[in-house]
């Protein structure tokens, strides 16, 4: 663990994001919460519910990073077809797991739809269980592999059991300023400052709010007195242009 | 055109979208709007600020899908690096776009931070612009990928500019409903009715609101008339569970 960079990848999974029909905020929660854990995410993608492309891009992105998160398909209808395609690009069977039927098997239901409720408890052979605090049917790990649902509320629920359990390393924290000039007032001052700090990231994100056009200065890095250090230093570019260092907020 | 399918992929280029700092609705509006002319997108992948992976990304998916579209990293500071990782994907040189350059002087500014703003007229050689109704600097465009800004406001106006000139097939039309029951209970009859219509896209989502769960029921497809009898089937199978049919809607 230490001072190693772990990295993750998330994939979420539906075409209901592609379409635009949904909006997806799953992506920012697990930003926020694996970051915090000292797991960056380096890449996100958005694929949709097409047998190939789920397996292929999983298996590219599972040996690029340290772990793999996805998002939904985990359901019991014709379209949930996440755990079929991790086990296929994982080259395992597809199992009936006991915890999550027993789970399922507690709450009565016509045969029928239990049989279409039953489909939730099958899991890639050799998989661990994500537990599920909101009382439905678990999520499952298979290797560097974390699959969970794809409502909110429940993938939110599933990642906090994850909590404590996962690799990682240092966490990044982050120092920002927000200041009401266009970003080209501060740009020179800025290409300075990062070439000073090299292991930490500065990010300029120009916005517009409140009828006006304003920049947020990000700095990101481990090292808390850098951080500091190079806080100072964008806040005296920032009053050597002329402006007001506003919103400065540690993270 | 016509029945031609014309798919796209969209680029979200961004530390602040990874770190969880921002939440991104570029790729929602992208999805409705790219939708709505006949355009799918059938991948979205948001990637840091690095110059090798940005370069990499670049060039798989703009040779795998129609069009690219990409968001961020086209301002005048040290971390916009997008116009000159695209110039790197193409093999081209980075140029001084005359008409970008003539927006960015209209404007003055001491020298310091024209020199900092000018760095948004350089665009990979060959490309052509995409015009910015805000008035600041303009987007590009070379051979199929398409290079706008990350600020919501000027991305989407840079991307109404292009309505009507790209290559699109039919508009993917849909229909909706909702119903206050668990997935389960009607995914036999889901499965039989997407098994009837192969060319339709019914898409079952659980959702918690208002502390209920429910489903919403989207079928997506390019003949009205299909959708239409596959809606007739679906709110009969919501009535036969004993459940009733809400928020019906074509889009």
């Amino acid at each position: 663990m230490g001072s190693r960079t772990v990295t993750a990848c998330v994939l979420i999974i539906g075409n209901e994001i592609l379409s635009g029909r949904t909006q997806d905020i799953n992506l920012n929660h697990i930003a926020l919460t694996l970051g915090a854990w000292g797991i960056r995410i380096r890449e996100a993608r958005v694929i949709p519910d097409i047998e190939s492309t789920i397996i292929n891009t999983l298996n590219e992105v599972r040996r690029t990073f340290d772990y793999v998160f996805t998002t939904g398909g985990i359901g019991p209808t014709h379209d949930d077809i996440t755990a079929d395609c991790i086990a296929a690009a994982f080259g395992v069977p597809i199992v009936v797991n006991a915890d999550i039927a027993a789970r399922i098997t507690s709450r009565p239901a016509p045969e029928d739809i239990m049989t279409s409720r039953l489909r939730m408890a099958r899991v890639p052979q050799g998989s661990t269980l994500i537990d599920n605090p909101t009382g439905g049917p678990q999520g499952f790990c298979i290797e560097n592999v974390y699959v969970m649902a794809g409502i909110p509320m429940v993938m939110q629920a599933m990642l906090s059991t994850l909590e404590g359990k996962l690799e990682h390393g240092d966490v990044v924290r982050s120092r920002s300023v927000t200041v009401y000039v266009g970003e080209s007032q501060i740009a020179a001052h800025l290409t300075d400052i990062q070439q000073a700090y090299p292991h930490i990231d500065l990010g300029s994100y120009p916005f517009f709010r409140d009828e006006r056009y304003g920049t947020s200065l990000v700095m990101r890095g481990t090292v808390e007195s850098e951080l500091d250090e190079m806080l100072q230093r964008v806040i005296a570019a920032i009053v050597e242009v002329g402006s007001t260092p506003e919103n400065i907020s540690r993270g």
